[in-house]
């Protein structure tokens, strides 16, 4: 007799994929004896230059499975790197997810399937056996014209259900087509946060990921808009609204958490338009944020039109500086599309004797990267 | 510029599925030029009878997509009644999730795309604007051989955060193979208690959702045994110790939430696998819960050779009776293959005189009636 809790009967195929090989090796398979053509495509391969009309762009590269027996086909990489990586496979021509795995992981409109290589890098993205903290999709009241609440995702630090000792509040932000899911999926900060606290290598703190998208409630799919076909057109992203209402979130979580309420405890840091937001919330509120994080920021100045959060942001940098952050972090690729505003802004720190630390890394802008920063930045704050 | 994060650019086709037309039908497509077969099988299409050495199941039904212009293959639907729907593809004879459809869901090993028709019961399983409740992934400390912490899922109701007064909860339990994430993903149990407690249909309750596989300390993929190919093998699962333990999980509950502590303020529920562990529960431990729910239960007898917990049970099941519990509620399909054994179960209670609410609905043993019932038992219970 058999429980299986199955609305339908399948008889799912019995193929081991991504298998890690004792060797480093993956093997990779899919079993479709009625395909005429199987490819993998993800990070783990070399990247390939595609050129079209809007310019060159580096994509992920593909390479084709080859057909062994019983209709199953396969690619075995090359030993692979400790680290976190995201794949599909092209079916006959149309991209999908490795259906035997059930690890997915979603970027705008976009599914992947998900492999992490443990015994070194990596292992900073997977969970490992060391105290976990609590991960909660919390909704929050606004005054807002369009929304009565927002959602966003709060990780407090194992330990904090059991004791009543106050913690900092990293505030940590998405980029534009993310949401407050962004960091916990691609991200996996709850496994960096786990995995950096129990080395002893970043202080326990709660960390709050909002949404910033102020059109939308909540992740798509979370809000009341229904399962929408995510499009990332977002348009109040960037208009200012995001910024001025970012004190509520702060009092909301300063009220309703044990949090240690001054800016020696407080961080704010994001990645693309996350960086964006992560500067102008600093500027906007000077003295309220002791860290800065910008990871791949878009540093560009926001239309002052639409918003006083983008006025005189030469004199909203110096208020900033002058509240004496203890830190100041800026992190980019060296092939990030945004690299040349990141030196245009570190020319401008330096002119005006603004301290920062600079992190300089290969490659563009990857959650690889964001990954990496955040690891990086996470071992400077609250100490 | 684009500010999209994205680690590769993907040319996604513009593909829109599945589209929900204005006269309830419902279009899926996919893109794929190069395909010689596109198929849809899901759970609003009739069901099929297949035959196999091991007996004649139902399943869903398949129908083929038919070939459009520019490469993209379309079925579309009947009108379809508002409800919640699972289905999948089959490109040239692989079983993939809809990639033009980003939301998913997981049953043990297989994936599936989801699609909700609102506009009627659907709507219970659809995020409304109405309140919506905290749902927080848990690791609790255990006295275990094989773990030091379990992960559950807690549901606060809307307000819980902002207010001091205490709630009732409901431990809602899952079925083989399933895991702590079971009733949030195929069982929409947030949209359900979201959406009955804003019609007033149900009593503002935590709900705490465990994992019931004593042999895992978490869902896969969410524990460090990695990125696991779940496979529905779980020793433990119903060996006693899951019973024997669930006092921690209560009482773990009752000290870091606001509970009220007593049996008119606790139910039990579960499907399948969790009806019988609920039963289990509720005898080993009487008076301590008012309200026990079973949903499609396996109530054949444990193995008293494992454990205690499955001696002596018509004393047991007569302990729970003299505790006099508020509500023992059972529901079951026509067609489940566990309906005798819920006959059985019935017969004896009838025989001994110990009252019960029985539901008996149309199908077999699915989600869609596990939905069902929780709604008609959230409606029953805190009264």
């Amino acid at each position: 007799m058999t429980l299986s809790a199955q609305q339908t009967i399948h008889h799912r195929s019995s193929t081991f994929s991504p298998e890690l090989l004792s060797d480093g090796r993956v093997a990779f398979r899919l079993t479709a004896p009625d395909a005429h053509s199987v490819e993998l495509t993800g990070d783990m391969l070399p990247e390939r230059e595609v050129t079209t009309e809007h310019g060159t762009w580096k994509m992920a590269g593909v390479v084709a499975l080859e057909r062994k027996e019983n209709g199953v086909w396969e690619y075995i990489s090359e030993p692979l790197p400790s680290s976190y990586y995201n794949y599909n496979f092209i079916l006959d021509g149309v991209r999908i997810t490795d259906p035997a795995n059930v690890y997915t992981v979603r970027d705008i409109a976009s599914t992947f399937s998900l492999l992490i290589v443990p015994g070194g890098e990596g292992d900073m993205f997977a969970v490992q056996d060391v105290p976990h903290g609590t991960v909660s999709r919390v909704w929050y009241p606004v005054c807002d014209k369009q929304h009565k609440a927002r959602r966003m995702s709060i990780y407090t630090p194992a330990g904090y259900a059991e004791g009543s000792e106050r913690y900092p509040v990293l505030y940590l932000l998405h980029g534009m087509g993310g949401d407050e899911e962004a960091w916990l999926g691609l991200g996996r900060a709850a496994q960096i946060f786990d995995n950096m606290i129990a080395q002893g290598r970043m202080t326990p703190a709660i960390v709050v990921m909002p949404n910033g998208n102020m059109a939308q409630e909540a992740a798509p799919g979370e809000s009341h808009e229904g399962l929408i076909h995510p499009d990332g057109r977002l348009p109040r992203t960037m208009d200012g609204s995001y910024e001025e209402q970012f004190i509520d979130i702060v009092n909301y979580v300063d009220e309703h958490y044990r949090t240690i309420v001054d800016a020696d405890h407080r961080a704010v840091a994001g990645l693309s338009m996350g960086g964006f937001h992560s500067l102008h919330i600093a500027q906007y509120y000077p003295g309220v944020f002791g860290y800065v994080g910008l990871f791949s920021a878009a540093v560009f100045r926001g239309d002052a039109t639409k918003s006083e959060v983008y006025r005189d942001t030469d004199k909203r940098l110096q208020d900033l500086f002058e509240s004496e952050p203890k830190l100041f972090w800026i992190g980019i690729g060296k092939e990030d599309f945004l690299y040349k505003e990141n030196v245009d802004l570190r020319e401008k720190l330096d002119k005006l004797g603004y301290p920062y630390i600079y992190h300089e890394s290969e490659g563009g802008h990857i959650w690889r990267n964001w990954r990496d920063y955040l690891v990086l930045f996470g071992e400077q704050i609250f100490k």
